[in-house]
């Protein structure tokens, strides 16, 4: 089918230091000044003892649509299926769609006689799409039955929400949902950085939170993220149409000991991420999953390479995030520069990732 | 600096014919799926004596914060770069920056007393961002004359808005705002999509429309945009962290000729594409470009190739759109089929690119 | 400490038909033909067997939000709070506050190292923010002990989210979450609404779906249902500040029985009203809920008046929709009015509601 | 029409000094702390030198929408009524709906071949939606000689947008945009306030930036603006039901003078009152606006009363926003009260307004 291959760049940023242990992070972009750019943010974290992640919540969704020819018929459907004594029977006949698929809820909206139910569930290493909308296929086959008047409109509603900017997305999660954190000493922010804790925090209550506000931003309060899930994502195989929804993400900066240091965080609550099936398998991405050690399925504990592949990522963009920031914040310097006819080139470089 | 290369696989789809012309549209994806589904469409719209397009508008943007130590001042500023009469002066400075920058509009957005002014300019056949941050950086110093209490905060305060999904770039758009139509008959619905106008017209209402609104969604009023956005952006060496925004997308479906024939549209306000510089200068992704014949500046009409390839990138969701909306209508039988032990793997395949 | 009264109109609509009742809706408005509006909308609703509505939903929130030195220890106290094993203890701790009180859930939201957590429950017949508040602040007590280090920066952390449009509340709903539907029989909407069904399915898709879409709504998908919601409000002694989250609505309509009839429906998930405390108790307010025959508390089934209230609300926004709706649908004929000199006057009220 | 009416109680806030007037500011409400609270804040204001505002924009919105056979058509009047060539004409047309009325900006919307036209104009002293619905219904009738095949589908399409939440008012504006600031001396937040800078300072990023950020706010980044603008607008005689958009507004608190003293401010964009018509006439509501000295129409400078009272919105809810954050920041002392055995009601109270 294909007739031939784009090649894209890989350039690696790292180590990064994440709950103990040291990445090396394959980035795919044209753009050599973003993994320049990630990996001073990485030696950041380096020198300040490293990033902490927690992944928050880990489960795929999709969710059809069905119609009925009353408000009154939906609802019972609605009742029914959020109903937990029905719970079980659901999960059963939903997790026959894989033995690594766990059904763990069902969430339904309703506009007039139309229902759309959200299901959501665990899907080992796998991204987990195809998994889910197996199952939800054996779901609403099993609901026929009770509901013979249920019309299917689409096995997809887009209250998924799949590959669009969509709140329920950003409020209830949609594959791994991750923070990540690190503490950058005075020190570090200062000479890796070159810029200051205070400005830092400025800029990211004018910047990543009032900017975003005012442009009606969803999930957007951030600098950069989507520029740094966009390359591992291509890096290792993962769907890059999905960084629209895993690129939500909100960047906190707080100044802590006085004034003294920098708490950084990103919380993530939507990376869709596997280790397994889809452009994992293609060799340059198996290659890339190999240097970080999370190729393939999880013997011992199933899920566990695509959550930590999550927190890889999730701790990249706390990385980029660090040291685009801190480029903008250094920008009065950069701007005097250019007035002393320092190339303007290298600005725009510096600031180029966003 | 890169320390080696992942291979995408390219399919193409196509020919697509739109405005008259005949495009090999070349896709970097790792689903091949993908590619067939949007060939679907591409061979639906053929037949159907092709799509037209029209660039509704043209220009990146770029928005610094600013802070005063007054809401009085800050408004002073807005005031004074909003006024008509100091646009030709702040055209000049801006266009500085390069022959091809050419400055449209300042509008700004205050909270407080902090100002954030989105600059909008036309930028030839390149995406544009260095372009404008260049620019904007001329006008800041320039205003620091006027304004010389004017603290810069950050050259983009976020109200640009790049690469995180605002309703800014949904409503005045960003790079370019392109609107693409075809009408296709009845009988190419039956025989190549497989299913009927009307089932597409009320499942656009029902999925695209009211479940989008359900999400609380932001510009993703569509089945898959980013899908095809992300292969054409990733195939023609643009920057796929872009797509957030640039795979904003309504979709509309409606019936027309006493119900028999549908008229089917997307809008895409925020494509955020160029044809020289970055990405486009790899050997692969130069030769993706050239293939569709918008390599490169274009010397008698600046901005035609990038704008060409804009709606060429409009022209393939469209496509990208009806054929999957119709996988998902016809999924009925699909259903039924896989009752009668048909296998369930094709199934998620038809399905598969949302 | 009020110095004076100021004096509403009110106006009633009706008899509104619902669930086999007959009310007489009270309007408290300056805006006469609001009134007329909704009149003619409830005349429609009666010619056509009355609207039937259900409850899908019963809670009211409040979200606290605290912070701890790291984003590791925030998860710890979502992990707690989340976990079903503690949800008695906690519900125990909660309900203390009233004992109409009864905690639902308790959702919890993360940015970096600081949490939101927001407690749903029910509460009777009051609308509830005070009885919230109060469990909410024993929780927050009961958890210092298990997290001394547990920093409450605020009651309310706007994950609430009270008097703000937040998709939270669009989503998950906030006090009473009800559906309403009608089918209006071709002839009422000829004869009393002025129109025919497909102009007004038609106007509905690209008004109330299409138009809401392109403006960047957040749960406005309607015509003009703040306009019942502040009159009914304000008659009832409702808290006129909450119709900015009450008034979400989506309406539906779409054409059935081969195109003849037309089923509408409005979805609101976010009706909070209450018949005890607050405004309820002043006289005229007091008379106002007599007349629907839902003052004060209900002794044998708690929550019941409330509860009709809201569905009494929703019956009218179905009203006031059908009457805007087909008296914009009919502009046509308005507008040639006006050309042969009719009073404009006349045009502009019969649109003045939107 | 009116069977009856509701008596709202009205108390008063102040004085309230801005812009170096005192008022006294009239509010219904049947939450006596409310006002008390607000009164509060009047006092912090007055106590600081009082507060600054500037109207930053002023203009009422409406937006039809028509339908053409191809998008194509459909661009072409996009493109005619936005070409500043064609303005004076259309103007010229739209103004012979009032005196008052000056067309100031028509800025198109288009979703396939539907155009959504948002009409801006100046509306003198009225709030001014019948002016402009009457201004935009002469345009259209101009328009369709030129365009003889558009399809007038409704005099509003929603993306005005009127009494729904929709991100195009919130970063366009409708009806008065308005900044209004203050600094509060460290000594009158301690003794007034009971708080302190630090900790406002905090809550402000902590609850109404990020909390709202969560909750998928848009405009909604305050403590409770709409309690504010819901009373004056209920005690002045203005529309309730627009507190929905006109209720949009961010609070920034920062700590200036090395962090000894808080500019706190508000920007409201879309604040949309009238001091004649509708609900200005009836006498309570009148003597309110006699109260604050801007009833009717101003001969002198025509809109100077309106705007005027759009300020004395945004001052009040500056000084409801300052008492309620600090009530909500001086929480912890208030809970330990309460083990201390105070009535809890207190507590309920202080926080009730939020």
């Amino acid at each position: 089918m294909p007739v031939g291959y784009v090649q894209i760049p890989v350039g690696v940023a790292g180590p990064l230091l994440i709950d103990g242990e040291e990445y090396t992070v394959p980035m795919a972009t044209t753009e050599g000044c973003l993994v320049a750019s990630t990996n001073r943010g990485c030696k950041a974290i380096l020198m300040s003892d490293g990033a902490r992640s927690v992944v928050l919540k880990d489960g795929m969704t999709r969710a059809p649509v069905v119609r009925f020819s009353s408000a009154a018929r939906a609802a019972e459907l609605k009742f029914f299926v959020e109903d937990l004594l029905n719970f079980d029977t659901l999960a059963v006949v939903f997790n026959r769609s894989s033995r690594f698929a766990k059904l763990q809820r069902i969430q339904c909206s309703i506009a007039g006689k139309n229902v759309y139910m959200r299901f959501t569930c665990s899907t080992g290493d796998a991204m987990g799409m195809n998994m889910v909308s197996k199952g939800v296929q054996n779901v609403l086959d099993f609901l026929q039955s009770d509901f013979p008047d249920m019309d299917i409109i689409g096995i997809s509603g887009n209250f998924c929400s799949d590959k669009k900017p969509a709140a329920v997305n950003w409020i209830e999660g949609r594959g791994k949902s991750v923070v990540c954190e690190a503490v950058i000493k005075e020190e570090v922010v200062r000479k890796v950085l070159k810029t200051n804790v205070a400005a830092l925090v400025e800029l990211n209550m004018l910047k990543n939170l009032t900017g975003s506000a005012l442009a009606g931003a969803l999930g957007g309060f951030n600098a950069h993220a989507s520029n740094i899930v966009a390359a591992i994502y291509i890096a290792t195989g993962q769907d890059p149409a999905q960084n629209v929804e895993s690129s939500h993400c909100i960047t906190m900066m707080e100044a802590i000991n006085d004034g003294k240091d920098l708490h950084v965080s990103v919380t993530m609550p939507s990376i869709e991420v596997g280790t397994v099936g889809g452009g994992t398998q293609l060799a340059s991405q198996a290659a890339c999953l190999n240097l970080l050690g999370v190729k393939g399925a999880s013997r011992d504990s199933p899920g566990s390479n695509s959550r930590k592949l999550a927190t890889i990522v999730a701790g990249s963009v706390l990385a980029g995030e660090l040291s685009l920031m801190s480029a903008i914040a250094a920008g009065q310097l950069v701007k005097s520069h250019m007035k002393y006819n320092r190339s303007s080139k290298d600005v725009s470089k510096l600031v180029c990732p966003s």
